[in-house]
């Protein structure tokens, strides 16, 4: 998608240096724009964990170009075993991501049986990571441009208002997103769309991420605070609710950032649709129910403090709270399916129940 | 209440200065504890105006000693003329409270009649209207007091966890606050407590006043972001709710912080009381049902910047959005009376409901 006017990835191959993976690092956001050199596997996890990117699919790509860097670095000395230390200090690097042990473990399947040219095996392969996650992200804006044209038909050309949460967008993957690839594809369809960007305390994802990415795209969209989201549905400010998700459970519970739940309560109150979208990487076929995801306690000083710009520019934090008072931090909550009006896969939109997954997915009934 | 352990009221006559009026300019808590001198008139609207005080028994009351101040800069040329000027003035200072205008109205039926003594008149009206609110806020603490024997009484000593949200405390009146009275005495009452605060974006009111009033009376809290009630109550981790209201519908119908409608909604899901704490002076006798609450929007300013303490202990803020980003800031948001457990006024609990108010203040039958 667009930075000044220009498409960008969130990580790519540098063209003139093959030694040298590229991405945003997007803790500068929104206030600079940095392009980060990434030119080792321990650069890669320091890029994860200390999230310079985040949001699962990028963090899989990210992982995968990882391993890359790391048979690079050998030079002509490769060695598979030397790879899957690599690959398991990857893994460490952040806890909760499915999409990294997915990466990592496809990166090193396909270099298990390689003899040769180790490199190109593994740079193709990270490409492909990258271009089929592109590919799921568009498809999943396809499915969900159909819900957004449905809305804007009965609204006679009124811009239709779409509340999100956190950042689901093409910060969080390779390009497109996957909450903001059908709001993406609702500007190039020419339907006119107003975002609502809830803020998402306590790392703002949404009002430094998602708000520049639609600011640099061009549409229209106004910031708010988490609390306001329930006002604007009562008041019919809200037309759709579109977020994305962690991980999904067979039963249609999602796992998403902290708050979601609030909001889908809210929509179901005032009768809005609310829907969640993925890809169906996020799925965990083995898990039942949203119930048994483990909701990972983050550091107390992402509450006590909060990082923006300072009036001469610069970074900086001011504490909120006094120094005396504790704080709590979890991290995501579970919206059960039954304030999920639907899911919007890469193969369509379905109802957020083990019969519409398996609809979608007919080739995982054997897990079911 | 306690800072420093002393008690402390939130405004007060300087027993010293007849001439001068205290209050805590409570802009600079929780980082530091300011006592502001008023010496005229115009101080008290500009301590209305710009926050330094805020809540609507507190400014009923600054609005009450501004009258006083206007007396005594008339020295011995009074005219009641004048002072309905005044009065207009402070009236327009905030424009929702309703507090302010009936205090302002108290103080000017008083002086109508008045020939002589009108500095001891003012003062002792004042004085009065501080009084009563602080009985008032007490009762509001016994009766509510009765609601957390009962669950501690269940729980077997475990400590009681109630959250709450925006300041509802003994800074918002001028002393035990409404929603935080119950707190107080049980505290007093031996009963275990624990507080959950939500930060209350966007002026985090939670975060700094209401955590920084636990603190000095040595309460147990935990500051959260807005985001994270609904979890805790899915998780059990919250036993009662307990908010304040800015103004209540003859319906039961509450105008409260933004924010409020949606852990309305989450306790409602998780079948958990959810209490609003009123002084009967909130109840607009007039209005049928909160739908027809003005909802007041704020400077888009308070959702792009916070302001805090900076590492070197000075006051900042920072910007959190891109700067062509838009906001919105709506102040308050209607809770229904279906969502509300009950009502803890001064006279007693009573549902959220035409019933339940006039079972409590019969004398206002002929109103509904």
């Amino acid at each position: 998608m667009l930075f000044d006017n220009k498409p960008h990835r969130t990580i790519w191959l540098n063209p003139r240096d093959p030694a040298c993976v590229q991405i945003i690092d997007q803790r500068a956001l929104p206030h600079d724009f940095v392009i980060e050199d990434l030119r080792s596997i321990d650069e890669a996890i320091i890029a994860i964990r200390d999230m310079h990117v985040r949001g699962a699919p990028l963090i899989g790509a990210t992982a995968a170009w990882g391993i890359y860097l790391a048979i690079v670095q050998m030079q002509n000395q490769f060695s598979f075993e030397s790879l899957q230390k690599d690959g398991e200090r990857l893994k460490a690097a952040r806890p909760t991501a499915v999409n990294l042990a997915w990466a990592v473990e496809r990166m090193l399947a396909k270099l298990a049986s390689a003899t040769t040219d180790f490199e190109t095996i593994a740079s193709t392969e990270a490409e492909a990571i990258c271009t089929e996650d592109i590919e799921i992200c568009r498809n999943i804006g396809v499915h969900g441009l159909s819900l957004i044209e449905d809305i804007a038909r009965r609204k006679n050309g009124e811009p239709v208002n779409i509340l999100t949460h956190c950042n689901a967008g093409w910060l969080a993957t390779v390009d497109w997103g996957t909450a903001t690839s059908p709001i993406y594809h609702a500007q190039q369809a020419g339907i006119a769309v107003h975002v609502w960007v809830d803020e998402t305390r306590p790392r703002n994802q949404g009002a430094s991420l998602t708000a520049w990415e639609l600011g640099e795209q061009g549409i229209d969209h106004t910031v708010i605070v988490d609390n306001a989201g329930g006002h604007l549905m009562q008041t019919g400010e809200v037309d759709l609710v579109i977020v994305g998700t962690d991980r999904t459970a067979c039963n249609g519970d999602v796992a998403n950032k902290i708050g979601t739940y609030l909001k889908a309560l809210a929509a179901f109150d005032n009768e809005i649709p609310f829907y969640v979208a993925l890809p169906s990487t996020t799925i965990d076929w083995e898990l039942d129910e949203g119930k048994a995801i483990p909701i990972e306690q983050r550091d107390g000083e992402e509450v006590t403090h909060i990082a923006g710009q300072m009036a001469d520019g610069r970074a900086g934090s001011v504490r909120l709270t006094p120094q005396a008072s504790k704080a709590a931090n979890p991290a995501f909550d579970i919206t059960p399916a039954r304030l999920v009006t639907g899911l919007i896969t890469e193969r369509g939109v379905c109802t957020a129940s083990k019969i519409g997954l398996m609809s979608m997915f007919p080739e995982q009934v054997k897990i079911l």
